[in-house]
């Protein structure tokens, strides 16, 4: 065995009733930045954010040349002032540490914190994260700052936690990051034997002699070099990052929640999320819709997927007041779907909607972004709706606190079975977020917010059905796990390409699924990319197929392609084989729609998951629970008006009163208590 | 207020006399290059020239290296023996200094001379432009050479002018550009925190604390830093150009006209055309179709943006002569096609037509573009039509010489709202040369030639209408200036996105169109990027829609928005307001071309503005007036032929006799006199 | 006269008796690599092998680091291990150096060797082909490891031959490779006038008054400079390999026969081909389809061309078994595909078809190619389609060995003419290779295999008739060889652009055909790349059209355009010319298909070539001719069963007994013997 990771235990957090706080009623807010603006504009800032329903806001993440004009002279007085400000008309306020822009003097001065890309190219002053994550003098220098601030703001009260950074994205590949990579290699591999071994360098010559030879760019594609630097990049990120909340925490003590928001890319993979997560109180991720409108399936998805990083609620930590300025086409939403998001988002397990960003600022890269006032300090024409959202809160948060999604499925998620497929994707088309969304779709129609977890730890026993869409590698602990949750009672479903790797990206020598072929009671003769569609059962499959073989007398064929391309036609596509308690099925081939609905439709029916009860076609129905109570929301996705009959009668609790039917309008949203 | 730029005022000029002749007669030639072939060659070449109709031709603007094969050995015999070889034949001479072309020895011994390009990248020998404009050393060594040139042709009586260089495009990012560039800063801003605020350097920790820290490359995205670095481009090739014509004045004193041939992009935006055309005596460009066959609408309004640059007639120093090397697809032109082209370019106000290039290189890397003889020397396809055009302007260049387009309306045209625009699209479709084109087509329909002018500085007066589509950037002296001529008496119409931005490219702080939102009596309430087709009056709006409302009691609403997205559906797009003698217009979207058509219809009648006769489709009918006499030149775009009935009895200039009415062939031309 | 480019003659080749080895048989085999597994999987991979029928097994090439480990320290052992156990199963070697995957240690110590691409950037460790061509430490290395390899190896019976590196792709842009450079132009012009000359350097400044000057980058266009520096790449590579050829046959003696593999590229041109193979016995090249399925005329042209570049018969040294890795779709052929793509390949002259590879490595850079047993050593689905390709080689072996295909037609294929047209398309859809295609279609269909062979020098006395469809550049010695073709009886006939260039790739100062214009008598007067379709003949003309002019009274016009674009109406398309007792025809135009095919049979009507028998639709019929015998081959490409008549009894050399018609299911195959 290889030693394990550095720093993958779970660190300090916040006490229990400080991080209990982001969850204990529902947030409302912007991004603010009262460093671009004179401070006589302030308070009428704050009066609008009040006079909309806000609760909270969010300064301080890009003021660092404010916060420190000068090296070692710190002004930390306006951001007082700027909380006390908010405190006085109500508003908590979230503080960001500003380390994703370094001020000019910095830069200057210590030209070795600098980012160098994967080009080799050094980044320089003038945009945002052009620092290296890897660089030590650039952690000492954010620590200063960062326990400044911790200083100037501990004791105010309004103040409820800290966000580091912003939207972590670029590693850097300056000579002490190569420094780092080394000293991680030697401690994963322990010897360049073992390295060489896992990675067989034997092929094309790549034997490495000496630590130093083993390369550190962007161009190398040994798939088992490349999987092992992500696990670097990822670790270097979660380094950065826990060298700010040390130094938080040695300040404010678990006063105060910490966590990061990730980003608009929900589903982006540059580093292992569930790593990052371990160090937070809970996670953030922005939603940008971007071009174009709502996408249900796909937000819905991705909400889920930030909610299994850490199995909790989440926050939005920014989201679009109508519109975006980075898009192809930024457009407007429609009237009523900021709403609509925001509603959604809390279905998933948001607690909290922040805007970014209240005003523009009047010059720099983001003057076109979407806002709540304009640079007059004026409403924009979105400010009413987000007021509507406002008043919405104020009635529903007492009923949402404390509930959460409840999901008896969950799908699994693994990083490095993401990176692998995207390294070797062998058909251009092989999108593995549309596979897992094939998945999900007619699970979210039947279950609304629908668990992703992390394939190598969250716990399943209480699951009735797990699917696994996408689990190429499959570590010899992960196949212990999966074998005891089948054998417990379970029913995992794998789907095409599982089980290929081993945990150096390194192909098995038992054919698929790899170490749970001897549970399937099968294996996989070979896969297909398609060039052309084929037949699968009364469907069709398309980009994939994979030709399996039942070996085990009581392994069941599910479903069997048809005409096909030769050598699959009439061949196994989905066989399934019951083990223990449980069941395993493995799909080999991606199918229609039609053939994955029955597929799960199936699969939930003899699991026994229901639902309470049915909506129309544009309808989400979202259920939150705990505390005793189950919040039931509603949202027309759909541009039509759409009538809802309920199982019985329910609370209205934003229209108030009870009801038994409703008719939800375009974009409309309806907040349920039984 | 900051200080002015430098360099800004008008510099020393031709006398009049030397200056009027590039506009005495009409002018025909070509780029010849006498370097390239032996000099036997060259009586051959010249007598061809001659034989078809030719009176002038350019020559020297590549031949650094002959004229200076070593460093100080300068050998300008060859060139003198040229040019009096041209003599003989009757052709004027235009010289070209060769500085965009320097010697391999210049760049060996001086690599600090090179340009280094926005990735970094130090260019080397072998093509074009290679140089930095912000060497000291480079333009030295470009007096140097000019001089030398200057000295050997100053009596030459045949020489009627210079070229400078040739087509400028690219800056450089070299060391001593940078020491121009925080220079420039300097003198632009006085102090750092001018500059911070004008770039709102607040906003993601970009505070300068220091001259030397503000970017100088081309990753930086400030919308107010890259506007400033445009207005330091142009600063930089204005005085590289200034250079030599000091050093060509300083020998030939005012005798001989000084142009620059600014390219074949008449819309390009590198750096502002107008700074740049102040210090010559007349404005050149090139006119090439590249692939596929001339667009009427976009090469009238290159010529009639040209003309604007200076406010007169200009020169088509480079046209093909049947096709380009360059292009997607280099087909020929239609037979007559090439002389439509060129006619329709008079029509326009060029006095001069040149091809390039008269015969091709054997080597090097334009040897596939067309010319007028091939590389044997022999008269290729498309002489006959070059000599046709020859005996054209034969029979219509008296009649012609002192006349110019002349417009009743002006289209506004600002660089730095160009590059305000294009530096943030918000909608990858905004392409504001096409917003700018909506316009000009029914104008051009209506008109012939329009002006194009300079929104800060052109004379306005004399406009009927003046029409702004694309004013972004609107500062408060051109408030002023717009808000005289409105009061005065004009039409002014603002298209979408006007006054959004100051002269830091910073948002206003009043909506839009900010300092004329009070003259309006109205203002944009937001601005929508759209991602569908909206209804707008009875026809429809695409791509961008601004909301707009009236403040003012007698603010008329033109058109409304019908079914939209839902934020715009039945609101104002289009609004309007006398003041004092005239009338401001503000159109919010961009609108078909029918709402346009009518739109601009009811503009140009109420401002009185009516055609003397009416032409068929395809026909374009253009007119120059001057020395009373007014020319009217029809050319039929069109692949038939089209009957044109003429007012009254006409001289058909080029045809002869008196024509009352006449049919004009695919490519067809007249020359009409009333 | 230049000086003769140096290295252009043929050098010390393998005895007679080993290089026949090559061809006495046909081959089947894979790519192994022993070094990637454990000693102990050895002699079940190679029982496997032969138990499909293989007889040859390819083994070495990327194996540096395995048999040099540390600087000096050889371990030659486990190879002489492996060989002997493949002899142990009847399995003769090739083994290939492995001089394209550097180790490691090499690359660290010596960063002198690593290649410098066109951009600047040096390559590092990690891929393949990291090292300079160019290097004398590199060649120096690479000696020292070959000699090693050939001493251990040169007296095991079983190693039949040797392949130098594989693949040969980029050159390098390092200092060592510069110098070379300007040695190179030394060699080749004398000086610098004569370099100045032949390229036009007067053009744009160019001109060169040190040799160090000139550029060596891939910036640079000049046609002229372009040209050379192709011709110095050949030259390099051809050193780079030469270098390893010496060290072998001064070890082994002639006793093994040398080629290279010139990887799946076969219509790659990065260098000259006919210069490269100049020094081997044989060439070989990589079939591969990628995405998709085999295209039987390009793939079969494909064939044609690598038979061409000596004149005999080739080796196919990596073929997919069932599926690559790097396609956008890499999907399976199928079923009997790949045994019909090894028929077609042997019906066009290949004596070995291995694949590439065995047994995918576990990790590295192509873990997802296709290969004949998985990485748990056991068969995969292809395996028993590779067995059957076993027995019919075991069958039809005897016959074949000795045949080749002949050919009465000859296409000409000239790397500078290639070049020339690449760097200057005009045309952005002129491809030349289907310009070629569209000849080759049509003789194809009439006769199986066609001779595509060396412009400049292969013999063509033999040939009834010769297309030159893209011969760009005619150089004097060309035009000397083509004229006493056609004067000695053939026909030739010219494609459009030719001979518009000399040997510097310098426009003629004739029209074209240039040199060749006096035996057509006649020559184009102009051309057009087509922005549209246009009339030729009863057809269409596309892309491009020259307007032809006869000259002499005897020069006849057979095709003339219709309805085009002005220019070319009703002007000769198509003219030819009786010369001495012989013909040469010009066609200026890309014609469609049906036009080519009535041009084509024409031309093999008078020139009397006729084929033995018709095959139905999807059929390719093949021949191969020698030792007194004549092998038909015949594969169905298409996806249904055809029926094909035979002209007489013909012996069924894999079903057995006579036959005088067969059926042949989709992908089925017939080897028959007359």
């Amino acid at each position: 065995m290889l030693a394990a990771p550095p720093a993958g235990a779970e660190v300090a957090k916040a006490t229990p009733a400080a991080a209990a706080v982001a969850h204990e009623r529902l947030w409302l807010g912007s991004a603010w930045y009262p460093e671009q603006w004179p401070e006589a504009a302030w308070d009428e800032d704050l009066r609008l954010m009040k006079a909309h329903g806000a609760n909270v806001v969010r300064i301080g993440e890009y003021a660092w040349s404010r916060m420190e004009p000068a090296e070692g002279q710190y002004d930390m007085d306006w951001l007082v002032r700027a909380t006390r400000l908010a405190a006085k008309h109500g508003l908590k306020v979230v503080v960001g540490t500003p380390t994703d822009t370094p001020p000019a003097w910095l830069t200057q001065k210590y030209p070795d914190t600098l980012q160098v890309d994967g080009t080799g190219k050094t980044l320089g002053h003038g945009g945002r994260r052009q620092f290296s994550i890897s660089s030590r003098r650039y952690r000492d220098l954010s620590r200063a700052i960062v326990t400044q601030m911790a200083r100037a703001l501990k004791d105010e009260p309004n103040v409820i936690g800290w966000q580091i950074g912003n939207e972590p994205t670029d590693e850097s590949y300056d000579p002490e990051a190569r420094a780092a990579w080394v000293a991680w290699l030697k401690q994963r591999y322990g010897s360049l034997d073992r390295l060489n071994a896992a990675w067989t360098t034997a092929y094309w010559s790549q034997t490495y002699t000496d630590w130093s030879q083993v390369p550190f760019n962007t161009d190398h594609a040994n798939p088992g070099w490349m999987l092992e630097l992500k696990r670097f990049i990822t670790a270097q990120w979660r380094g950065f990052h826990q060298n700010q909340i040390d130094a938080i925490r040695a300040v404010v003590g678990g006063n105060q929640f910490i966590t990061i928001n990730f980003g608009g890319l929900g589903w982006a993979n540059r580093f292992d999320r569930y790593e990052m997560n371990r160090d937070l109180d809970f996670a953030s991720w922005d939603e940008y819709v971007g071009s174009g409108h709502l996408k249900p399936w796909r937000a819905g998805a991705s909400h889920d997927l930030v909610r299994g990083w850490k199995r909790k609620n989440f926050w939005v930590m920014e989201t679009q007041p109508g519109f975006v300025n980075w898009a192809g086409v930024s457009n407007m939403l429609y009237p009523g779907e900021t709403r609509a998001l925001a509603w959604q988002a809390v279905g998933h397990g948001a607690d909290a909607i922040l805007y970014w960003q209240w005003r523009n600022a009047r010059n720099g890269q983001e003057t076109m972004h979407g806002s709540i006032v304009g640079p007059d300090g004026k409403p924009l024409p979105i400010y009413p709706e987000v007021q509507q959202i406002g008043r919405d809160m104020a009635k529903a948060s007492a009923a949402l606190a404390g509930t959460q999604p409840v999901s008896p499925v969950a799908i699994l998620q693994d990083y490095p079975s993401r990176w692998a497929i995207d390294f070797q994707l062998h058909h251009r088309d092989y999108d593995q977020i549309e596979v897992l969304l094939d998945y999900y779709r007619p699970l979210k129609d039947a279950l609304g917010a629908v668990d992703i977890v992390e394939a190598a730890a969250a716990p399943l026993a209480g699951y009735k059905l797990v699917v696994a869409p996408n689990l190429n590698i499959i570590t010899d602990a992960m196949a212990t796990r999966l074998t005891a949750y089948v054998r417990g009672g379970g029913h995992l479903i794998l789907g095409p390409r599982s089980g290929l790797k081993d945990e150096f990206n390194r192909l098995e020598t038992r054919r698929q699924p790899g170490p749970l072929a001897d549970l399937l009671g099968g294996q996989v003769e070979q896969f297909h990319a398609l060039d052309e569609a084929i037949e699968a059962g009364d469907g069709k499959a398309v980009v994939w197929a994979e030709q399996l073989s039942p070996a085990a007398p009581d392994t069941d064929v599910l479903l069997r392609y048809g005409k096909a391309n030769g050598w699959l036609d009439g061949k196994p596509a989905v066989i399934s084989r019951r083990a223990g308690k449980g069941r395993i099925t493995y799909v080999g081939a991606l199918v229609d729609d039609a053939v994955m609905k029955r597929l799960i439709d199936t699969a939930l029916r003899d699991a026994g998951v229901t639902r309470a009860f049915a909506v129309p076609a544009d309808v989400e129905l979202m259920t939150r629970e705990g505390g005793g109570r189950t919040i039931t929301i509603l949202v027309n996705h759909g541009r039509e008006a759409r009538d809802v009959a309920l199982p019985g009668s329910m609370t209205d609790v934003l229209g108030g009163g009870k009801v038994r039917k409703l008719t939800l309008p375009a974009e409309g949203v309806a907040v349920l208590q039984q």
